[in-house]
């Protein structure tokens, strides 16, 4: 079986590709990454987020997250603040610009999600979302079960 | 609204990260991580496949995959090949240490597959692939659709 385009797995990342895809064309113009704007949208606009809490919301490798973190720094999106309660903590803020930039992304996401729902009905839909969760499950599941 | 875990791409993207997570994990004894078994798996073991069809049938830029076969060439498991018909075409072909990584990852890709036939009726799962492709479609046209 070559990794063709009837296997589950196969149809996931291409339809995962091309959501990125569009992402990155509609954000472009703003300067927003989909990988960007997603962390974006992952701090809080008003109190911030701890900087620990950010990669397993992304589903990300802490080091990954780490680098984007500095790039979106030096861009000057987002600023460090040391926790008040826990001094080792380290607490991600959105700058001005920042904030702009997660309202654009909120927007962009909240839209394509709106236009899925206007073309898919309702019903099946929920279908599909109990069935890629599923199939999240066995993912992880799978993982732990086979040794090469 | 968050990019929260109703959202569609929400679901779509932690899934497909579950099953890059579970194929790197099951790769890792073998060296092997999901991309540069998905580029494996896009090799035709016999003849080689041409540099620049590669690319397209993994839904990358052209630039990141010649980084990877870069690293795959230094690691040994592909080779360059100029091709006889056309001298400005590279094939890239697979050693016998890709020929081997090659079908370890077929392998894993085959029985993960199984596993979720197995676990979702068939019935389920069509619906699922249809809907899809049917996302992956609206993604494709909202990209065109929508300038910021």
């Amino acid at each position: 079986m070559n990794q063709n385009r009837h296997s589950i797995d196969f149809n996931i990342k291409a339809t995962w590709l091309a959501i990125q895809k569009m992402y990155n064309s509609l954000g472009a113009n703003a300067h927003i990454t989909h990988s960007n704007g997603f962390v974006l949208l992952n701090i809080d606009p008003e109190s911030g987020t701890p900087a620990t809490k950010i990669a397993p919301l992304m589903g990300m490798e802490a080091r990954s997250l780490s680098r984007m973190l500095k790039t979106m720094e030096d861009e000057n999106v987002i600023y460090r603040k040391d926790d008040n309660a826990d001094k080792r903590k380290v607490i991600i803020c959105l700058t001005e610009e920042g904030k702009r930039k997660r309202e654009i992304a909120r927007e962009v996401v909240r839209d394509f999600n709106a236009e899925i729902r206007q073309s898919i009905p309702t019903e099946q839909l929920s279908a599909f979302l109990e069935t890629i969760r599923k199939i999240a499950e066995i993912a992880d599941d799978y993982k732990n079960k086979k040794i090469i």
